[in-house]
């Protein structure tokens, strides 16, 4: 009975995303596409119109008899994508189909914990709406970037290395008070690798690689992010970088690429050297100046993370490699020396075809990313498991 | 048409499944549990019993009426699963859900090259399919895994380190002359990877580790074999270690983790502490033996593959470790050693649940990956189709 349900869901899921990427937008394409009868697809197109995520309209009238009904995703169904970062938030609303309807991003400190961050991207929200002309009721999903590690399982933060009291703060339980939403919670490397990896279909695998403030990492694999056993995945900035054994890092232990090559890490060495660099963008800039010592700096933290990521393409072997964050603004500098460590050190065979590139949706991978999994999310057999129990309005 | 074509298929592959697992072995299940309606599951189940893949049979005759028709894949069809080593190779002959018929082991050298080699695992085949009492044409699939890089789409072997006269040879011309069956090959490792897998269902994420005259590894992520953009992934052999600068490796780079730690790497450092070790199979002997010597090497080869592992766990987050190889029967001396580098140096997050283990399946993990794997293909969308062209006889 419950492998029934399942089956049904599955069928209507099916349904919706046939309609969501134009494969069929009539019942009658439907149903020659999927094999059902035409009253299976009947009967299940109904209940997806009935329950708001699906729309029929007529299109243009035919001079023969009725004009063909099409089908399509409501657009009053919308997503609030939000990039929350250590200092920033950014969140944007868009329609099930990517359609962005308002963004705009705000400094906050994360440090203020769960309560003060999350008012505020309640409010943020509300302002959000009232610019789009749509109401609370509108909203189906709410999918958020975090700084820190996640159970994406239930959306509670796990032990974060900065996020000063939010570990174990179960971010859904915010916005369950707030709003019938769906609430998706990722860690922010993770949503900005699947932002990227929705604008290059083509690849199956990628590696987000993220240098700001720390060095993270996000994993897709076979065309799925890859979060591991414990959310824990791409948690790169901790991997031992050989005789850098005197550096001791946040995590207790030494020698860690992010301690060593990571904004803070430059800025730091720039600092040692007397130079004026509070963190990454004060980097950015005085590369941008011409100030050779900061250009030196990143030359080098190239090579390091370049030698991390040598191994990381031994094992993984993907199509591409992306890099974002405020370092990888610097991306001639940059870039040029992490292909000359990953070319030299990694095997030809998994070199020959890859690429080595910086982010293309720059800042926005966050919230491109966070809403392309919640309309995923949304049309997945979860999702239309919670739309059957809670319609869109 | 195709992407109609494409959907026929899956639904053909689906019914295979559903009587495979045994979640509906009769045509009025099938239709409850797919939706379907009757018609198109008797459609579907008619050409799969045509084919030869399903069979039909009545079970126990009830008092009213005809006894129910119970449909199992058929005990005809036949894989040979083929485990080619550089010095051996192990045949098995199984029905397509698993149950083994024959298997026999042979020693080889497979430097002899293609022809010699695989004349050999024809020979074989024949002596396998004697013993239970079958004709070639009851052969559905070759599969087989090979001890270097391989096209997996083309079966090609792709430059190997070892495997002198295969590079660019395409192991699945040498079976088309012979028989009418679909040829999978695949890197040995991955093949192993895939049958440790198929013993822990309950795992999505699992990292294969052979350790025997090379190192390498087999990655399972979401329950999927991760081959990598060109199928090199998992070749961690060539991951260097810091302070080893100084050994050469055969790949012509320095410090590459198979140089220092790998079977025959012990077995080199043996010999130059004067103890007459040829190989791993010497390594294993000694240690049980009880020669300290060898069992300092064996502990110091653990804290190096530790110390790669350890970034690999960072980085991939599994449920499992999964050690194999020759070396890998030393599992005391081993694991102690490689668990307290992991656990020291990846992140708490990423080893909560991690169990680090030795094979369960031990030298026959090969064959049972390589007979699981062709069971998966040949129920697949593609092995469908091909079904569809050539019926199982």
């Amino acid at each position: 009975m419950s492998d029934l349900g399942a089956r049904q869901l599955a069928a209507l899921s099916e349904l919706a995303c046939l309609v969501a990427d134009g494969t069929a937008t009539r019942r009658s394409q439907l149903a020659q596409v999927t094999g059902l009868s035409r009253a299976a697809v009947a009967q299940r197109v109904d209940l997806l119109v009935a329950r708001g995520l699906l729309v029929e309209t007529e299109t243009v009238a035919t001079e023969r008899g009725r004009p063909p009904l099409t089908l399509r995703l409501a657009a009053d169904a919308l997503i609030c994508a939000v990039d929350l970062g250590a200092t920033h938030v950014r969140a944007a609303l868009t329609t099930l189909d990517g359609a962005p309807l308002a963004e705009t991003i705000r400094e906050i400190d994360i440090n203020d914990g769960p309560q003060r961050t999350l008012t505020g991207v309640h409010e943020l929200t509300g302002e959000l709406l009232a610019e789009a002309g749509r109401a609370p009721r509108h909203l189906c999903a709410f999918s958020i970037g975090v700084p820190g590690p996640v159970e994406a399982e239930t959306g509670t933060v796990i032990r974060p290395p900065i996020m000063q009291g939010w570990d174990g703060y179960r971010i859904p339980d915010f916005f369950a008070d707030r709003y019938d939403a769906t609430v998706l919670v990722d860690n922010d490397v993770n949503m900005m690798a699947f932002g990227e990896y929705s604008h290059r279909r083509h690849l199956r695998h990628l590696l987000y690689i993220k240098v700001g403030t720390g060095i993270g990492c996000g994993i897709i694999s076979n065309g799925v992010l890859h979060r591991g056993a414990s959310g824990a995945a791409g948690d790169i900035g901790h991997i031992p970088l050989h005789g850098h054994e005197d550096v001791l890092c946040h995590c207790g232990n030494t020698g860690c690429v992010e301690a060593v090559a990571s904004g803070a890490a430059i800025a730091r060495a720039l600092r040692e050297a007397g130079l004026p660099a509070a963190g990454g963008r004060d980097v950015v800039r005085m590369v941008y100046e011409g100030n050779p010592v900061a250009r030196r700096q990143v030359r080098l933290a190239g090579q390091q993370i370049g030698e991390v990521l040598a191994s990381l393409v031994s094992f993984h072997n993907p199509d591409a490699i992306v890099l974002g964050g405020v370092i990888a603004q610097l991306h001639e500098d940059l870039l040029a020396d992490i292909r000359g460590v990953i070319y030299r050190r990694a095997l030809p065979l998994a070199t020959r075809t890859l690429a080595i590139e910086t982010s293309a949706l720059g800042e926005r991978a966050g919230v491109e990313g966070a809403a392309r999994m919640a309309a995923r999310h949304l049309l997945s057999t979860e999702g239309i498991e919670r739309l059957l129990m809670q319609p869109v309005r």
